[in-house]
């Protein structure tokens, strides 16, 4: 926890916030928090600053706050990822709001097993807490919007023109037309595929629809290897 | 399980190997494996090539392999990681074995837990399991060799000089003196910090002895992310 995000409930007066719970805990035992410490904190979409700790008793602990910084530039991609295996979602949301991508789909391919979509890590609460842990590793407080799409072809078919405007499309697929470029510094879409990849069908609509094939070399990379590796190329 | 590693001991004929336990489940679970059917298999650093299944009874099957193909070359660098959380460091072991890296020095610096040196994830037996999980997922089978460090000065006064011969050495750090490079197509040895990062001495001592402070702009990742997305950037 880099950054303490701050939400609008935690405020008792226009500068004072009351904090418990997992942040708490967290700020005691890896931040040995005491009164008069500084600690770095961000409110959820706002700006960031300091928050200099008050009072600590009963497992909670008041703050000055003083909010004057915006939050890191957002990277300019969106991301598009067939639903991984429940336990990887959770780290990969952590990972790409991390990476400040600020637009997700979770979109399910032919190989997304249909059990995926009955986990309780695609909940409104779940989805929050892992972009939360993602944004305060990396000092950001902007929350990325997170779009569940459960049909491929609908979504291909009558969505994906209009989304993906005004960015270069990329789809990582092994056998691919060009290797992934490096340091472009432009709006990007990038559509990562499940383990064992896009099926041929879904690589066709993508290209289809406007999507360059890139690959990178002859290694194949779990997606959450992927994600990162790629985004460390793009941007 | 992108290949399956196959070990010296499985071999029962010059061309006939037999499998059970975590392989054999695997492929009988994902690949649905038959009699009849051709898998990709890799013998431990040895060459690639496939195995047609010709018997299955009693949790174990037997193939007849065909091993025709050198494993992809590897990636030219070196890894130096300080010791993360046990947890962490196996999908890191398996990450970095994924990406083609071939050596690896795990140290001990000033913000690693002196805990972590006590896990059983340092143990041979388990050092090789997370291996040749990286090898399974990346159609590999030369193992990395990896080195464990348990004391920062005398390594690096002592031995980092001869290790970083004829290699770009850069370590990574939120204060840098440089972006990290792309696409850089030359041997490197890449040193990453604990949680936390690496102190101010650390970093001077790892300059003093012919390493670039490098960074990649005003998010700090996870170690875990930070791995995929270097070697995305470098090669």
């Amino acid at each position: 926890m880099n950054l303490i995000i701050l939400f609008k409930e935690d405020f008792i007066e226009k500068d004072i916030v009351r904090i418990e719970g997992r942040r708490f805990e967290h700020v005691l035992s890896v931040h040995k928090a005491e009164v008069g410490q500084t600690l770095k904190v961000g409110l959820l979409n706002g700006k960031i600053g300091t928050g200099y700790i008050t009072n600590m008793e009963n497992k909670m602990l008041q703050m000055k706050v003083n909010l004057t910084d915006e939050p890191p530039k957002p990277l300019q991609s969106q991301l598009i990822l067939a639903m991984p295996r429940p336990k990887v979602f959770a780290r990969i949301l952590q990972t790409a709001t991390a990476l400040g991508i600020k637009k997700i789909f979770v979109i399910k391919t032919w190989r997304v097993q249909k059990s995926y979509w009955n986990s309780p890590v695609l909940s409104e609460e779940s989805l929050s807490k892992n972009m939360i842990l993602g944004l305060e590793q990396t000092k950001d407080t902007i929350l990325p919007e997170v779009r569940v799409v459960k049909l491929f072809k609908p979504f291909v078919e009558d969505q994906i023109s209009s989304i993906i405007e005004g960015t270069i499309a990329l789809v990582a697929h092994p056998i691919a037309d060009a290797m992934c470029p490096y340091d472009i510094k432009k709006p990007t879409t990038i559509a990562i595929g499940p383990e064992g990849g896009f099926i041929e069908y879904e690589i066709d609509m993508l290209k289809k629809h406007g999507f360059t094939v890139v690959g990178f070399g002859n290694r194949i990379l779990k997606v959450e290897t992927a994600v990162p590796y790629i985004y460390g190329k793009l941007y």
